[in-house]
């Protein structure tokens, strides 16, 4: 009877260990939406950002923009600093209103308007992360390798190739555990 | 046998239904910061959001709000379309930024500013709801039944008395499910 309860517990364990909220790919290597990536863990939002010249800024119709990772990801970086293999990443573009119901002043999230993607995967991608732009479709191929957001997110993320600048209790964790790449941290500190 | 390995289930079970997601009470009443907020459920974000006149926005300064909700009683709204008893909300101020890193323009999230509550208990508050000002400590009395945050609620609300109006993948479900307030419906009809 021992050995049944043990086996029972271990099928618990390995339920709870290996659950599925990694990333999933077709056969042909395209990302697939995760469909419930809105019951992740929200790591931030921002309105109207601009990666650009700020001349590009959409003023007059800025988008909201949420970010989600996978919530077995987020554990493994709160308790390391670090991502592990098959993290994701969602950022889920939405358009903003202005006024309505008792709103007066400031804006307030309507409609989605585009997905994005961030995944890590070593055995799949040589450069290890991978950037995927789904728009409003369910599944998208990884962009190549010289895209705009492979070089940016290389060269200015925080934490490995994520922008944990922006996402303030990530910030704290990646500074506590001391994984901020040396290359942001030499920047935040001439500016 | 058998029967062990029922009980065994039957604890699982148990665990996974009574998860203690609900709020918490101090022995004279106040509600208790829920430490893990950020691992609930995000509803939506706002910038700057302003109930009074226009006049009152801090264009200056403006805030981030984040709404999360206890996940159990997310779940519940899903299927039914109605917040069980014992649901909680997090209303998460944060100071926005502008500038900083590869961000030239729109707004990203600094540091948390306050907290509030909204919640429901039928057994506890004569009116169902109550509401909580906790801005940074770790406990708060509820407000008094006669608050402004009570009669705002009360008339304006979508679906019971939450702002379900802005939160989209909120008011999508209650719209379906036929559980917005007939006086929110009514004004939208109007407008």
């Amino acid at each position: 009877m021992k050995r049944t309860v043990l086996a029972i517990l271990a099928v618990f364990t390995l339920t709870a260990q290996s659950s599925p909220d990694g990333p999933q790919f077709t056969a042909n290597g395209e990302l697939m939406l995760p469909k419930n990536y809105r019951e992740w863990i929200f790591l931030s939002s921002g309105l109207g950002m601009t990666y650009g010249p700020a001349a590009q800024a959409d003023q007059g119709n800025p988008k909201f923009d949420n970010v989600f990772v996978n919530t077995s990801s987020y554990r493994a970086l709160v308790a390391t600093g670090r991502w592990p293999d098959k993290t994701i990443l969602m950022l889920e573009v939405r358009r903003s209103m202005e006024k309505g119901s008792i709103n007066n002043g400031g804006r307030y999230q309507n409609d989605v308007v585009a997905l994005e993607a961030t995944v890590k995967d070593e055995a799949r991608f040589p450069q290890k992360w991978a950037y995927f732009e789904l728009g409003r479709a369910d599944k998208a191929p990884p962009l190549p390798a010289t895209s705009r957001c492979n070089s940016c997110h290389g060269q200015n993320a925080a934490v490995e190739n994520t922008f944990v600048q922006f996402y303030p209790t990530l910030l704290d964790v990646a500074t506590r555990k001391g994984t901020l790449n040396s290359a942001f941290t030499l920047k935040v500190s001439v500016q």
